[in-house]
């Protein structure tokens, strides 16, 4: 299993899309370590404009791959040409030769992973599962849909932020892995299920699960068939609601929330059928219907959200299903701190990669790789800066 | 004679394009009753955010075109189906089945039409036609044209927004049509018309009609030549100006008028041959010169105006011409609530449509038929409703 | 020799490109006078919208297409077709016919052309030269390049807008020309470029002319390969500097510099290697690094621009560089005033186009030929008008 990854220079929460990225191919790679084939050393030459990298990006954007589950970090290419349409694309060795930012990062680089050999083979671990789905994620991209505003990861890259800013690492996996190991499952608008996965994720939640599904999912079953009945097919019973028709808003149209949320792209038109009423719409199409729900299933809870929450709504939402769930974030991390941990036999290895402006201390014992430093209690990241710290398993 | 209308969700003003296109298709009926072959009950798939209509809309929708001349109202589809590219337009029988806001209105719509049967071959009246061309319409769009503002129906809409706003019912109908029934003319940017068409129109203004042309008219004859001489051609004499060139304006670029209008689009470097000067450029790149003339022909009037007006300055100029030509509006109406008449031998059937969030009260004498109940010497509509009252004819 | 120029009418600087495109042919033609073989009277066609000339602004066109070199001004197109695609496009004698604006001034211009007679055949002089080339311009356009903000003619167009603020005529020639009768050269963005053609501009600078280059300029050979080692190639040694890096910027991203200008599109990672720093940026992707350098080669200086300046930037940097390189305007002229010398054996034409709204007065001596009248001392130049005075040579 590999991947090739390149930053999208026009997107601002790149470093957070890498991270999605790495999880969604550990998880198709069944959890085991996976091959990053390519990704730069520095600008690529395919975008409109395609920005380098600052000093030290090249490494972090490494050492993430390799905190979620890389064992290989290879790029494209060798010696940048002087010819062809890649000639602009950077490589290993710039066309100003090796006395050069990108060459010496380079050198830098490979002392780094030399430094971190024993974290080959460990894995990453999660309590969460968010599922995306190639087969969804095409279907729902197809035309004459209800509204060109509902985009095929548009939901799995927000809910996925939301863990992402509070420490919690997830495994991005398609709907048909074996959810018993994990304490919550994010469901991000999975339009296109099988009756098999769509029971199995009810099983996950009569067994004590905690599961957050978005509008638009459970709609066609696996030939692209409307499940008749109210929405959302699949998962009406799961979630005890029962949604009779869509009511998506136009462009830049925003409506309220009773809890002060603010949503936009899609309403529906809502009954509760067995969930709770968490939250209502104030205005817009539907004022008084509800917006998101919660039902208690034995031990486990199915928690449905029918609209698209804007990125602070989705951010307390999340908290709030995986606090309810019992999952723990790794640790409490200041903002734009990254922490993932890589599980040996008997050892484990803490990844903190610090995208501020200014360093961070951490609670961390045991042996900095990067440096060799011991670490009798805390850990120094600099700006801009990765550390890697070595802990009993 | 039939139609297949559905309203586009990003037009605000869509209720009056509704409007709009069942009295052209009367006006191609030659003003018999027509069929609406399609509607929606609800949203389509086809636009790209595909709106869900509101409560009430679809029998609102329904009745504002039988008020217009419709004798039958039918819809795409029966039921929605579970696969294909159309699976996500609304249907009579919804994916959630007849327990659903859509089934229930439906059924509702029945009682309604099956009151009003009686309203069957009657017709509309009107005092005023609008005249739209498919031929002109097509050709104003071909390109390589002055600028690629002038919009095949701009004017069309512009011209017919201000009579609905005035509560004028218009007969929009081709330019061959016998004029002489209707008191007032107008004659939004017809680019192409034969000498034929363009005489009839002469002598409507010689036998005392009213008429009102917007620029870029009579350019071309029905072979797309341009007729020679200054401009608008065809209309030269009956407008009595002279317009030696165009000057459209750039993007953005706007104008004012003497009388404090404003305009776009369009200006044009106009001398009087005969006519009054009502308002003249303060500004652009034509000051000083004429953008709304005034001919007197005998009997007659013909006005001209050589700019693209707001929609302020077209509504006051409509209700000043029309107002010269002794059009009375069917009664005076609060803004948003619609007012059509259809005549039969011996009775006459008041429509008065609601698209206003309160309640009106409207003088009627006669029987309220939705409800049944007697109008004593005024009829209430609440807000999005729709009353149809029989009045003697 | 001979060019075909149309106005572009959403270009608010439209009278600067024609300048332009004139020098442009005159340098293509080696310095002789040419052919203006088409422009149009007043609006044409084929823009999205085509704005009709003000009066007075055909005439000002073309004399200065004849300042610039012309030795003949003709349309596109003789009378108006009634049909067809160019139907629009305007003609000597429009649809309106004879009695028109546009003819009055096809006329007046006749006239005016007549009274230049002895104009024919002098020579345009210029101190300075602006290289553009057609292979490095279609070679900068290329896709998979570092930036889509990086265009053909961008900065060519940026340094010919200083010069004509300045006053400063210029020949705007290909690369391959002599450069010893210039006191200065202006390099903008020549991406492709032959080692020859670079030889001749260090030679020209070693033997004490001036230079300025700007970014992303002698790149690659004439086979489009990449020149090794680090950038400009083909200028590294003349400029004094070495870039290792570019680090383009994105949309509507700007920096300042340590002087006060801003810049956007594009930074680059510079090491001076002979030059001096005259601006460092003081944020972006590179604070510290340097933006503006100066070389001194003996007699000769050569300066290097790494970044899109705006353009009072580029218009200071100009001045700066042309004031070090000894270049005299022509004369002090207000601003959107432009002059132009023609030069014969024993004569010289000044011509003088004021493009502002009032009128001026410009010293100047001998006689105006547009009107005739002797000049004692100075020249009035009526607003939007031409004056063009012999003097002695």
């Amino acid at each position: 299993m590999s991947n090739d990854h390149y930053l999208v220079a026009a997107d601002p929460d790149a470093h957070v899309e890498l991270a999605f990225c790495a999880d969604r191919t550990r998880g198709l790679a069944g959890g085991r370590p996976w091959f990053l084939m390519e990704h730069s050393t520095s600008a690529v030459n395919w975008q409109p404009r395609n920005v380098a990298k600052r000093p030290g990006e090249m490494l972090r954007n490494s050492l993430v791959h390799v905190a979620r589950g890389a064992d290989a970090v290879c790029f494209f290419q060798w010696r940048a040409s002087r010819g062809g349409a890649e000639k602009y694309h950077s490589a290993l060795v710039p066309h100003a030769g090796t006395d050069t930012k990108v060459w010496r990062e380079v050198v830098a680089l490979g002392r780094v992973l030399e430094a971190l050999a024993e974290v080959l083979g460990t894995r990453v671990e999660a309590d969460v599962a968010l599922l995306v789905d190639y087969p969804a994620q095409w279907a729902v991209e197809l035309d004459s849909h209800p509204s060109v505003d509902v985009e095929g990861l548009d939901r799995a890259h927000a809910l996925y932020r939301a863990a992402w800013d509070l420490g919690v690492t997830v495994d991005v996996v398609p709907p048909s892995v074996d959810l018993t190991p994990y304490r919550a499952v994010l469901v991000p608008t999975l339009y296109l299920l099988s009756d098999h996965d769509a029971t199995a994720l009810a099983r996950y939640v009569e067994g004590g699960g905690h599961v957050l599904v978005t509008y638009f999912s459970g709609i066609v079953d696996e030939h692209d068939h409307v499940r008749l009945g109210a929405y959302p097919g699949a998962f009406r019973d799961l979630l005890g609601v029962r949604v009779e028709e869509f009511f998506p808003l136009r462009r830049e149209e925003s409506v309220r929330l009773d809890d002060g949320t603010a949503a936009d792209v899609w309403t529906e038109l809502l009954q509760p059928a067995g969930a709770d009423v968490v939250a209502r719409y104030v205005d817009g199409p539907l004022p008084g219907v509800p917006a998101v729900t919660r039902r208690t299933v034995r031990d486990g809870v199915a928690w449905y959200v029918g609209t698209r929450l804007d990125r602070c709504g989705t951010h307390r939402l999340v908290r709030r299903v995986l606090a309810d769930a019992g999952v723990d974030p790794v640790r409490e991390v200041p903002q734009g701190v990254e922490v993932v941990r890589r599980v040996g036999s008997d050892r484990a290895y803490l990844f903190v990669a610090n995208h501020t402006a200014e360093p961070v201390d951490l609670p961390a014992v045991g042996t900095e790789l990067v440096t060799g430093a011991p670490c009798d209690g805390s850990v120094r990241v600099g700006a801009g800066e990765v550390a890697v710290v070595r802990q009993a398993g």
